[in-house]
């Protein structure tokens, strides 16, 4: 009789019409029942992506989109500028090593953003950047980076932006074209609320430019494939379907909310959660930068992260994230993101008033709740 | 009211049991739960591989697994041998290609089966070739390969065999570890009864020293980074989650079968299509290695191969595949593998029968399903 609730900053809960869809019969692919689909959803992706460039989707995880951004943007002895502030802004750096490609790393402490005249000197100081690699939302840090400031700095040189918005797409605004954001990779198991399992990624005219100039050796991630079928509706090697289907269900769901409605209420829902957490006397892990798709929270002194989170999941059904990496065991995070709503944060605040007290940590008891509350009675 | 049949060779149906396992609301993939069913389904994996050796799950289409087979064996410089008797030959061949690697072809005329002894002498012309890349079933053409015969072949060698078995795997019998299959890779959209978007990989002993050796440059498809996840019971990246606990299903349905009635099953409803093809005047296009998973067949001269596929799938609600490259429209395939039974198989010939008597073709009505039946009742 446990009732599960998922708070996770990816999983990210699926809902009813999602799940409906993907217990469909499955069609094949190479139909124009098919193609309806893949081309509804292309242009919904669009719609999410606020972009007039293509939307490739890929059937991996983000990171295959990524990795996709990286080989077909830039190949060995290429220079790149990538902004570490977590684990996430960590994997550009890996996948351009693993690709003989130049990672200059711009060191952000982690729970800050990266500050946009920072990478002005760099681009400045290094004219063979091709492409900088940063994040939108770091997961890891609960950490928003500024992508309009950042976009305007970087579209006055000729490298590239890279945006990885896995965490974040949908959830908070990323306006592709208009802060000249000229590749954007996501993810489908975060704002889409689908299970993890597609990629997507964005490609400017100006990024263009390097797909077809880059040399790195590359067949199922290349993007050249992806566009020769694209542009005939279809995609370069087997669809997947099912989460196809899903998705153009999930984005039907996301154009009738609307994109600044849905925005909206994430921001509500992200200052319910640092309200709450103010209310209980937790500090925030990113005060000055905090993301509304995710809130990273420091631990008391005393109080174990891992073993909070496996009280709350295992014994009382509510799952959220611990900390990743260095983080491990002293941050807890708290997703609102994708299909969860204003009182799955309150049964969630409510869940982790309820260990705390029982850890022995002081406050009063409540007083998350009703900072929360008073946030949704705005 | 018109009700869908589907008799292709990937995707092929979905049991109920699938479609339920795809319904269910989502868990976290980094939780006990999770890892219980990855456990269990890695298990099911090594049954239907027939192998001790590792099967590694990864998120991408089939290709991607072929190309996670191909750069981490081999890197630029390297000479691989090729067998080609179809599209996914070619594949392996473009793969290889792709990134630098050298690709000996052996081309085998499409519908024929590749002759052991011929990859032997290969092997013996150039002892630089360090891996055999062919295909269990050709789902082109409909040929299944004798791997038994060419296991025996490679195994005298320095070089490995790796076969794509993405079509065949969990329809047709492949021993990984009897055959000396050294890679083994596969898709979930065919014999395994699930929605396209999961590929598998199995590596012996022999082939893993190739993957430590390996210097192309890779990071999503990184066997390495797999086989460090795996031993702890995890995927590197963000599991498929909802395709793995599907997957789980489908290896519980298939564990309970038992794969000897599974291969027996296939090879009758093969038979029964083969003889119901013959029944109607029509000659198989792969006679002399015809595949248990998939029966390609010959259109009579005046009949257009597209268009009755067309016909068959828009008017009367049964998709059947029409030929791929050279051969479109000039063949039909028609898939018996995966969760297609006998009455599947009749139906299937029934409609065939029906729209080749609309067409004009002379042959006697009934007398497909009729050789179809006297084979299922033997």
């Amino acid at each position: 009789m446990k009732k599960n609730f998922l708070l996770t900053p990816g999983p990210t809960p699926l809902p009813p019409q999602v799940l409906e869809a993907m217990s469909r019969p499955i069609i094949h692919h190479r139909t124009p029942a098919f193609q309806a689909i893949l081309k509804e959803a292309t242009e919904g992706l669009k719609y999410v992506f606020q972009t007039t460039s293509d939307v490739f989707m890929i059937s991996s995880s983000g990171t295959g989109a990524m990795e996709a951004a990286v080989i077909n943007l830039l190949c060995a002895g290429d220079t790149a500028l990538v902004v570490q502030g977590g684990k996430f802004g960590e994997r550009w750096t890996e996948i351009c090593q693993a690709y003989g490609i130049t990672a200059e790393v711009l060191d952000v402490e982690w729970g800050k953003g990266v500050d946009p005249l920072e990478i002005s000197k760099r681009l400045k100081a290094n004219p063979k950047i091709k492409a900088v690699f940063t994040t939108l939302c770091e997961t890891s840090t609960g950490v928003a980076n500024d992508l309009e400031a950042i976009g305007k700095v970087v579209k006055e040189t000729p490298a590239v932006l890279v945006v990885d918005a896995i965490s974040g797409l949908g959830a908070i605004d990323i306006k592709t074209d208009a802060w000249f954001c000229d590749v954007v990779v996501s993810g489908s198991q975060k704002g889409l609320m689908l299970p993890p399992g597609l990629g997507f990624i964005s490609v400017s005219a100006k990024a263009w430019k390097l797909v077809e100039a880059s040399k790195s050796p590359r067949y199922y991630l290349d993007l050249r494939k992806a566009k020769k079928a694209l542009d005939k509706t279809d995609t370069p090697f087997t669809s997947s379907i099912t989460l196809i289907i899903a998705l153009n269900e999930a984005l039907k769901m996301i154009k009738e909310d609307g994109l600044e409605n849905i925005f909206a209420r994430h921001r509500k829902m992200a200052e319910a959660t640092r309200a709450a957490m103010k209310g209980l006397g937790l500090e925030l892990f990113a005060p000055s930068a905090a993301s509304d798709a995710v809130t990273a929270v420091k631990l008391p002194a005393g109080i174990d992260g891992e073993k909070l989170v496996k009280t709350m999941r295992d014994t009382y059904g509510v799952t959220i994230a611990g900390g990743q990496a260095e983080l491990k065991g002293k941050v807890i995070r708290i997703a609102h993101m994708g299909y969860i709503g204003e009182f799955d944060i309150i049964l969630g605040i409510s869940c982790l008033e309820k260990v705390l007290q029982q850890s022995g940590y002081k406050f009063n008891l409540g007083a998350g709740v009703k900072a929360a509350e008073e946030i949704f009675l705005k």
